[in-house]
């Protein structure tokens, strides 16, 4: 006799909503050559970053402040909104799972689409929410669809990224603001940013007004390439982000990662550098595609969906060949997605090797299909 | 209308189990003078931490390695046991969180002391589980209380903390032995072992047997000085350590975290100095209460309980004035224990500002009983 999980962690897999890339070098036993498969921001962080790391190394034994004031104040004040306005977490992810405890539990109904983000429906599943998907349409996830979900279903929760990880496409503003009115004040919208600083500006819709059934989620993991300090926030109403007082870890949010990211957002210049660059990197993977005759898919995000011109099966081919030529990347799962790489901008180097691997990857993967 | 927090969430209060130092600064308007509350460790975290972080800024992009390989591998050949028996997460705090997630739910029972850590507390209320506590018995958790407790109520978990906050008692190794050797089978014991570093050998039970209903839980966030990093591990059977890839946020313990611990954990001289430190201050305080005609409980972590000599409204107002004297402590709020203010160990100067602080605060509390 042993003791007993609860009915519901019985019922749930022991999965991982993305293999990591370390997991998967030591299964190769090969380091990758090119990192491009995590969206992580390989341009990396701004050097104020580490400064005010070494700085602070002093205070590496405080408990971080419980109530993420300094960041919380900068970012209210960066935002035009108040701190009252701004919960502060263990990442997206970290608040994901929150968001999802407090307004979704066994019996719920929450509604994203097919083939968006994993660990927001691990959380789903992990609280014991019954997840319904609505497919992409045209590589977008489907507004109209997902608020006729909305109004029928009448889910707890709604899930929607704008713009769209993995797909790269967006909704422009107007439509998502045109979107939030339309839907049931009931229903909480899980509006995902996290690669909202990577978008035109006319991709994000206005902070205002603040609505009680909205929850914006931002990352200092992407443009401020600080995914290693993990670090992310939410955006709402002051009575829906006063609720994660009721479950969150008070002291999850440490010392040096309310260090890092108040650096991190105080170097604005160094972000406009990294999203040059990144908008650099990405028209090279558009002209890398259309070298090897695929097409890129256009992107708001820092990452580019590659067609490989086939299905699944063929893509997924394209990716294992990348795999033995080191290179990392991943791609969608679900249906007409699949059919799509993601590759993710990063350093000129590790594109050059992706355009090196491509070609060899793509040969590998027709000569396999024959 | 707006959303609906669920039924469990609407009936929990929006509450912090430690009002942060940081947050008390803020609401006095001025800063502390000794920062001896949070049984953080001022004694700092080694040098070779931030040499290990500086060097890995240039990674600071980069998603925390989801297995935690190397950090599991390097704790595993630290205790003779294996890596399938550790399992990383965000301090202590957010591995508590999960366990009562794994193991608890609406209607399970759960035990522990009255007095005993309040945020393992919170996340018991947090998932709807009804919390049953035994009191202590000559300033110690009860062993033979909280044995009659697991066999009586068949818990699902039962918490015992060794040493002890917040009192820093203890019982020998070999007593709480038997205690696991008698505890039913179904029961998990959640054994929190954060101050075990500063217990003398004799306190820490033999990790061997690794029970399956036992889970040992260490941090990096005292001895290591690391609170402001977060990193805690629990020791278990695998299958229960398995449990947790069903429920955590897989890439929840940075990169830099990981790193850090990493080059703490590869420090044991800064490690045995620090615990010297420690010991001096601990005596310090013993002979600061002497002094002041109170008596300093026996202590085998890195604070002292101090028993100022009458009940628990006395103490409470001593804890007020040397907070009026910028002095930040903590005092026990259970019957009995709370005749006790608590006091972390700290710097030199800290302790001496205490010391200095501590006749006037006795008077100021004696004055204002008359």
């Amino acid at each position: 006799m042993a003791p007993r999980l609860t009915r519901l962690a019985q019922s749930l897999p022991q999965t991982v909503p993305f293999v990591g890339v370390e997991t998967q070098e030591r299964a190769s036993g090969r380091p990758f050559r090119a990192r491009l498969g995590g969206n992580e921001n390989g341009f990396g962080a701004s050097p104020r970053v580490a400064e005010a790391m070494t700085l602070a190394a002093g205070e590496m034994w405080k408990y971080g402040d419980s109530e993420s004031h300094d960041l919380r104040q900068a970012l209210a004040a960066r935002n035009g909104i108040s701190a009252e306005n701004i919960a502060v977490g263990e990442g997206i992810d970290g608040l994901l799972g929150l968001v999802v405890r407090l307004f979704a539990e066994p019996g719920s109904t929450v509604v994203s689409s097919l083939g968006a983000y994993p660990t927001f429906n691990y959380h789903v599943a992990g609280f014991g929410a019954h997840l319904h998907v609505v497919p992409y349409r045209d590589d977008r996830e489907d507004l109209e669809a997902l608020l006729q979900a909305a109004r029928t279903l009448q889910p707890a929760i709604l899930y929607l990224a704008n713009p769209d990880n993995p797909m790269g496409s967006w909704w422009p503003a107007d439509e998502v603001a045109a979107f939030m009115e339309a839907l049931p004040e009931d229903v909480l919208l899980v509006l995902d940013e996290a690669y909202g600083e990577f978008a035109p500006p006319s991709v994000l819709p206005a902070l205002h007004p603040i609505r009680p059934n909205v929850l914006r989620m931002r990352t200092f993991s992407k443009a401020y390439g600080l995914a290693g300090m993990r670090c992310g926030y939410a955006i709402g109403a002051p009575e829906v982000i006063r609720a994660f007082d009721k479950v969150r870890n008070h002291f999850g949010v440490s010392h040096m990662t309310q260090v890092a990211a108040l650096a991190a957002l105080g170097d604005d210049a160094f972000l406009k550098d990294v999203v040059l660059q990144l908008q650099a990197c990405r028209q090279e993977l558009v002209t890398i595609s259309r070298d090897n005759g695929l097409v890129a898919l256009p992107s708001a995000t820092n990452f580019v969906a590659i067609d490989c011109g086939s299905d699944g099966a063929f893509a997924t081919r394209v990716l294992r060949n990348l795999a033995e030529q080191q290179i990392f990347i991943r791609k969608p799962m679900a249906p007409v997605l699949d059919r799509c790489i993601r590759v993710s901008c990063g350093p000129e180097g590790e594109i050059a090797l992706f355009a090196e691997a491509l070609p060899r990857a793509l040969a590998a993967a027709s000569s396999a299909a024959q």
